[in-house]
């Protein structure tokens, strides 16, 4: 999927939403525990729910992994569930992964050719070819961490080199010129506040995946405000406010009212700050 | 294991080499292929003929998350046999994660509770809430990426800030306020020459996980001299000189040559800097 045909689901849904799949054995309703696959179970009945709210879903590798094996069966049943049923959704595969260039490349074979997701974040510390290896696949992305939404955003990538710039803002000035706006996305927290306003100068086209928003504490206001160009150029993400919106055997027709709820404001963002 | 248990098994081996198990399913030896789980056949015989011959084994995560489940098998399967058999081996899954607290916490998770390693290599980019999970496991590792042995290491590590300190002795100095020299190393790799020195003058107690000997061009002697302290300090790795140094019948026998060459190396390099 390029920038064009995503910009197109979100005129056409109204929606910028990404749901978060942080899926937790521990936090998913009781009643599921008895399914052969919980998560799975889970991840299926709150894609058919949310589905109609938004236009992608990220999975964060990180709750199936902890799994092992299981977690991993549940994670790629997830990706090929929502790839034959929602074809349009874009899948991101949250995984900030980042490698010496020959171990970058097994990287980007697990998500791209084995998982076939649409997008894999990585982490930018490693540098140009730790990067490089993702962008080989056509239509396929790397969403690089540029200035990230918890408190230790603020222990490296604020630092100031001798000529003032940040650290976020090198990463996003150096890796323009690894891959273009179609290949290459950023992740900027929604936390960020007015710092957003900087992100957007560096790169006024890229789309941005905005985690943060709700259980974090962001903005969507000042989100679209600071963050939004002509083809929307966001991505906003919402896991937990979403995912466990109710913890009964309602858990999904809970998670699509909060859904739609956000999709709502977003709706009303899109006709307020599309430029 | 604790830094003074790590260092007693250098000590009585003479070595303080750390096998990479990077274990490739195209490069592996092809009469394996017919195994039920070629990748943990071929490990299982590059472990049993390098045992004798170093301290640690480190797989890189990337190669096995390539093959999917199967991956994940051969990878879990592989670590529960080096415990059973080799208990004294200090394991390390090379996996540089890194995400939110409450994401990193599942990564602590699936490493350390759910396969048993012993330390972990993680990201610095998102700071210390997203390391700090890692380190409340007891007698458990986090193995902080400072200075890499790849060229883009260049892009951001070496960046100056206003007091010209680099980034990564910035994160040598942020970090060690995180943990002891008990539970925290450095990725510092082989190929960075002098700043060993830099290194080494920052964090003198720490033990250094040592990539970039062999394939990548690192020289061993310059690392020892540079970084070798009271307690030798030194992790270093081999992996694709070790593993695939023949890929016929005898694979293991040449791994085992290649291993105890680098051994001989280490013991004469101990009498020399153990200071």
């Amino acid at each position: 999927m390029n920038s064009q045909q995503l910009f197109d689901q979100i005129d056409k849904k109204q929606s910028f939403l990404c749901v978060g799949l942080d899926s937790d054995i521990n936090k998913i309703p009781e009643h599921l525990l008895e399914s052969d696959d919980p998560i799975y179970a889970f991840n299926k009945a709150i894609v058919d729910a949310t589905a109609p709210y938004c236009v992608a879903y990220k999975p964060n590798v990180a709750f199936y992994e902890s799994l092992g094996v299981q977690g991993w069966l549940a994670l790629e049943k997830t990706v090929a569930y929502i790839h034959q049923r929602y074809p349009q959704q874009f899948i991101i595969a949250d995984a900030k992964r980042g490698d010496i260039g020959n171990t970058s490349e097994m990287y980007a074979r697990t998500f791209f050719d084995h998982m076939k997701v649409d997008a894999v974040t990585v982490a930018p510390y490693m540098g140009e070819d730790s990067v490089k290896p993702f962008l080989i696949y056509p239509e396929r992305w790397v969403i690089l961490l540029a200035l990230t939404s918890n408190k230790g955003s603020n222990d490296f990538q604020l630092t100031k080199d001798s000529e003032g710039e940040p650290l976020f803002a090198k990463v996003l000035h150096r890796s323009q010129q690894w891959a273009s706006a179609d290949q290459m996305m950023y992740v900027v927290g929604a936390t960020q506040g007015k710092l957003f306003e900087e992100v957007r100068r560096i790169v006024p086209d890229h789309f941005l995946l905005v985690p943060g928003v709700g259980a974090q504490g962001g903005s969507l206001e000042e989100v679209c405000r600071h963050g939004m160009n002509s083809r929307c150029g966001l991505l906003v993400n919402s896991s937990r406010n979403i995912i466990y919106a109710n913890s009964g055997e309602d858990f999904a027709v809970a998670a699509a009212e909060e859904a739609k709820k956000l999709q709502l404001q977003m709706s009303s963002m899109l006709k307020q700050y599309l430029q």
